[in-house]
């Protein structure tokens, strides 16, 4: 009896003393990792260069294929076991000249132009844009209430604001967004002639943020613009007074055939369990306005960042680490799409996927859809090993928009949480430029993810 | 037996429920005070109005006097139970014409100005400036080691960076701020005429950063400048070369006599234990360049705004609840000494203060200096009413410099602790403007900042 319990207790201390030095050896080599992203980190000059010399890059354009090659060429330098190109036919809209918009022929007010940006996706005005009297509405419900009489011949003006009592941006962006994405179709089902939807914005400006729109099969195309938050309240305090007043919107945009373009992926190659794949990505494609620079150049440079790190370290992983950097996030997913076809049809093995798409922000932790409990739960064993660099945040569900489609019964698919506050005042705007973005919290966030590869490839999941 | 067993039951059963209903009681009233100020807040507006209508304000300065009657009126405003201002006499230091600084007499390179500012406090130059040659040193030690005979006749150029690989860049600057404070004086007494100082940053800018000295009583007065990063870069580059090359540098600051100037204090008092005070409260005064916006306006409208968050909530406090906007945390501290003074003077109790004075960035936590390890503890029995606001750094050590002085065996000195990566982008530069704040980010700090008022309000310390 007394024996056995020495040996229990011999074999207690043993475990405690190994998982304890294996905790230490983590925590110096995810420290390590931090040390190299803060001191010699290159992903914000290559972001610099991704959008200031590349700049605004909607799939099917010349400024995509450019980027394309750019990210390419940025994954040769780096000495990858494979870099390639993943051919994928993405769909090709156009803006034209740029949008105009004005309220006009009000009883009490002269004539206002309104800063306002076509959906993506959307059909254009007449050459000489339409004009019709204008109906306000809170959303699909109040909408669909109204009945065709009320909405016939007219614009359809969605204007429910975000909520600002969510905490996290994203829950109130998520609350907002049907009035883009459904409402142009549900407008046209009762007889609307056009859509002006209030920006999906955290903040008041008069910034119009763009974004894309569904046109159901079953419903007239017709035209849809976002208006400037400022724009929206003034369209709104007019109509008060004026419900017989009109808005003008002129949309110049065209629908072309479909171009060639493709996701740039660069893999490290597993050591002991090459076929296990480890995949870190984002977006390579950006809306056709501003830089795209946190949506989703911050991405795309730190999933390469996660990869340069881990050579920079010699670390040889056990399993596959792969980047890849998705075309046509924005408007037809298609990237995401092709990936995962072709993962299936070569029978590959992602065990998971980390997706950097809510912006170059201070990272907050992770985002986690694990298809088991336990596997979540292997996952919350590592929060000691993160809390140092402020990611408290190890949450179920979550993952991306990319790497949804590779959903299985044993991936664990991941978003990386960065911090949300100023992430919807620049989204899909002129204003997501390279000035937005600040080097340090670039490089935690990359450093961030590389800290969850190590883990997830150390331990396995 | 039994008996007495179903009892302890029935009353853990009746603790249980009533310490989970108060838990509920208080997580539905932070979620109040979240909501509203994220609804209805009113800092923002504030912070503009201080911030571009008043703008830079040091101490001694018309502009510190215009925030004073500006914070008072604002709070006259609040419908609360005592506004008032405390004299204090407040050190009055102008900079006068903007200083000049170049690298001059090359031989390899020619006449190259570079961004300076003076430090604060700092002595002038002869009307003409002065020139002389640069010994570059990484810190104080190294001056130490140079000895008389290196330094003598010289400008002494402090040039240790930030350590970028603290995670908290409030550490970076501790370890890098010595060389401001003290350089000027320990290069005076081995015969420096004047000092260049890499600026405290934590990025690479044109912007100098300007920031404190402290000239020791028993050493020659020599004035001193802060460099911009690039500028540091450019002259310990071109030193390299040529170790002979001068720099030339002209300040025209002055000292004046001390100013009176005031303390702005409002506060609701408090129904149960008047007598126990909290405090919250950040500076009212800022260098004399941009506009004083993170540093430390919005330490002050967040301070502002937990008093008007309890008003706007009918919420009647147990305890006194004082805001207090310090004058002269800058250049002097005068303000927090004699806040601290007069406290004592009047033999009050405060039983913790809050200082809001790192930025006005997303909140992360607070720093907790509490006399007792029994009631640091009690702060962390709240992780779990915080944690869902971000607010999961609830870590020893903390406070803030205009609190500092109330230390003594019952008072919590409280910092509160933003996200810390931009602020030492812009801390003491023209940059520090109104635009670099994030009307969200500001109006959850002043959120957490209530929060935890209402709870050390609730439960005392």
């Amino acid at each position: 009896m007394l024996v056995s319990l020495k040996r229990i207790a011999l074999a207690a201390a043993f475990l405690l003393l190994f998982s304890s030095s294996a905790q230490t050896q983590d925590s110096l080599f995810i420290r390590k990792i931090y040390d190299h992203a803060l001191t010699k980190g290159q992903s914000y000059e290559q972001l610099r260069d991704l959008t200031q010399n590349i700049g605004a890059r909607l799939s099917g354009s010349p400024q995509a294929a450019a980027a394309v090659e750019w990210a390419r060429q940025e994954m040769e330098k780096m000495g990858l076991d494979r870099v390639y190109l993943q051919e994928v036919m993405v769909p090709h809209w156009v803006r034209g000249e740029k949008e105009y918009a004005a309220i006009v022929n009000s009883h009490i007010s002269p004539t206002r132009e309104v800063n306002v940006l076509a959906l993506g996706g959307s059909v254009a005005t007449p050459t000489n844009g339409l004009t019709a009297e204008v109906v306000e509405v809170q959303g699909l419900d109040e909408l669909k209430k109204l009945g065709k009489k009320k909405v016939q011949g007219k614009i359809v003006f969605f204007n429910r604001p975000f909520d600002q009592t969510h905490i996290v941006t994203g829950k109130a962006y998520g609350g907002a967004v049907d009035q883009r994405s459904s409402g142009p179709s549900e407008a046209a089902r009762l007889g609307a002639v056009g859509v002006v939807v209030r920006s999906m914005a955290s903040n008041t400006d008069d910034f119009p943020h763009t974004g894309g729109l569904r046109y159901a099969e079953d419903a007239p195309k017709i035209p849809a613009v976002a208006i400037s938050t400022k724009g929206s309240d003034l369209l709104s305090s007019l109509l008060k007074d004026d419900e017989k007043l009109q808005f003008h919107m002129r949309v110049n945009s065209q629908w072309l055939p479909d171009v060639l373009s493709y996701n740039v992926i660069g893999e490290i190659k597993g050591t002991e369990k090459p076929e296990e794949i480890i995949l870190v990505g984002g977006h390579l494609d950006s809306w056709d306005i501003g830089e795209g620079a946190h949506d989703d150049g911050t991405g795309c440079v730190q999933s390469m960042e996660v990869l340069r790190l881990m050579k920079a370290m010699n670390y040889k992983p056990k399993r596959t680490i792969r980047a890849v950097l998705f075309m046509n996030e924005e408007n037809g997913l298609r990237g995401g799409l092709k990936y995962a076809e072709v993962a299936k049809q070569r029978g590959e093995k992602h065990i998971a996927a980390i997706e950097s798409d809510a912006g170059g922000f201070t990272p907050r932790g992770f985002g986690i859809s694990a298809p088991t409990e336990a596997m979540f739960q292997k996952f919350l064993t590592w929060k000691n090993l993160l809390a140092p660099y402020g990611l408290h945040d190890l949450e179920r569900g979550g993952g991306g928009a990319d790497i949804g489609p590779l959903k299985d019964d044993r991936v664990a698919l991941i978003g990386f949480r960065p911090d949300s506050q100023r992430y919807f005042d620049l989204h899909h705007t002129a204003n997501d430029t390279f000035d937005k973005v600040n080097k340090r919290e670039l490089e935690l966030g990359g450093a961030s993810m590389a800290a969850l590869v190590y883990l997830i490839d150390t331990y396995g999941l």
